[in-house]
């Protein structure tokens, strides 16, 4: 037996679940991931993976001290349960006394968002402010808030869900039946869905010309030719950085915290978002920035924030 | 010397300062008021009325274990400091040095709204449950959130702002400059403004007919007519629960708490507000009630809130 024990950090993902195998000093030893199926499925690929990493790593699976996952939907920490998630059609499955029958070690799971927020907290750019709130930008928008290092599951792990704070009342319809919620105005769908409009209605703009459908379009090529110059890819890109600021400012004046983190592709484009953004939550902020300024920063894990997470999470919340 | 050490539990408010005198085992002693005058006046007023609640009560000032104040404006509990308030022309004013300059005991203070939610937690309608929003309904939207037992003040003490939470982009102007803030639509202040301009152009409500100008109406007035039934009155609540559920939302969804606690002089309407308000809420949170009830409560200590919580913000923040 080595002198560690181990830890797993699980990032359940829509496509793919990600491991880390951690030493309990914040080294990751190895990785690996698997296709994302069924709830059904899920538990056996992960002992399978789990017994996996430990083998590759000649390591043997009793110096497991506990596992962390990050789970997408609606997750209860206190109960190990998946309560609802559409990505793994699962609805009250008791995930962790599942996994537990298989290997019987410490495991605390939470939502995917509120686990990658922990992860970009101690492992990232929140690693020396107190509060932060972490934003994802992607098919929807969802948000990790941590306070005095701890997050903020709420009710049954079903808080935190900043996506669906509405900015526009009778705006657009948003998924979860209410209209005008951040998500529907922020996320990178949002953005997409209004340059599609927008080029149709403008079929001279260099955008329109980019693509020979407007399914084509894609982040990728939208930013290309806002970076470009095109007028009409401008207005889509300044409407959206509008709502998102609404949205920050709303969470700055709620939370106040050290810093708003932005995570998701949209995120990593850098400049072009974040200096109009940090602008306008500078002028739109409760008190102007006059008492205590809210810092707008970009994820630093990346893609990593999840397992990192996961990994902080089982260190941190188990004992 | 008696048995007991004792607190002090201050709530400034914008017209009147309330002390209460508190043992170590939660029970006031005794109370008194002073008016508000401007911070600087504050400190020696608050000297004095300390030292005439001992003396009232046969107590040595030696026997003051601790201080709470409740401030009305952003205020650094960090630093003891006024970073800003409104109603008391203070701007960067070390309250807390200044008391101790003359009552040397120590002193924790925070914003009013936050040490009423504190209060309303430990010794109302909270003192059950983990997590509460309390929401206040007066000129503006105040807000105070307990998370497991701790204010969430934010960084330097500027949080919690819940009254400036967009819910409706380029909607109604606010005094902080944005546009569409939750409290230019559930304050009491709304309320009766709507009220007015409604009346105006429906000279024939019973809403118009209870006053002899739009200046008289008052929410005792407006609440009457709208008991009696008035389609115009009713049409104007209508709204305002709309909008008031809106925000409230909101908050049950990036918090989950267990309850959301109204206070503030509308809230004490009782089931005329409640009940609508319960059921829309029901209605738009996310996922619906399936997972987790927010119970939507009214205030228990009401107007006492303050002090209680300046109370137990001295038990439990000074040690």
């Amino acid at each position: 037996m080595g002198d560690y024990m181990y830890y797993v950090g699980v990032d359940v993902g829509g496509t793919s679940v990600k491991l880390g195998l951690f030493d309990e000093v914040d080294n990751i030893i190895s990785r690996v991931n698997f296709k994302t199926k069924t709830i059904e499925y899920l538990v056996d690929d992960l002992v399978k993976n789990i017994h996996k990493l430990f083998k590759n790593n000649n390591l043997d699976i009793k110096e497991l001290k506990g596992i962390g996952i990050g789970f997408p939907g609606h997750v209860d920490g206190e109960t190990g349960t998946v309560v609802y998630s559409n990505n793994l059609v699962a609805h009250n499955f008791p995930v962790v006394k599942k996994i537990q029958e298989q290997i019987n070690v410490p495991i605390r799971i939470s939502n995917d968002a509120n686990v990658a927020a922990l992860g970009e907290y101690t492992y990232g750019k929140g690693k020396d402010v107190n509060n932060i709130v972490f934003v994802t930008l992607g098919t929807g928008v969802g948000g990790g808030i941590i306070i005095d290092g701890k997050m903020l599951e709420g009710k049954n792990g079903a808080g935190a869900e900043i996506g669906h704070m509405v900015i526009s009342t009778n705006g657009q319809l948003c998924s979860c039946g209410r209209r005008g919620c951040f998500e529907t105005y922020a996320s990178a769908s949002a953005l997409i869905r209004n340059a599609r409009v927008a080029m149709c209605n403008n079929p001279s703009s260099k955008l329109c010309k980019a693509v020979k459908s407007p399914e084509e379009l894609n982040g990728e090529i939208f930013f290309d030719v806002l970076l470009k110059g095109d007028k009409v890819a401008n207005v889509v890109f300044e409407n959206y950085i509008e709502d998102l600021a609404e949205g920050l400012t709303n969470l700055a004046n709620i939370f106040r915290p050290d810093a708003i983190i932005l995570g998701g592709g949209i995120s990593y484009r850098g400049d072009v978002l974040m200096e109009p953004l940090q602008l306008r939550l500078g002028k739109m902020i409760y008190g102007g920035q006059w008492n205590a300024r809210v810092e707008l920063m970009i994820s630093e894990l990346k893609n990593d924030a999840g397992i990192y997470g996961a990994y902080a999470m089982a260190k941190s919340y188990l004992k």
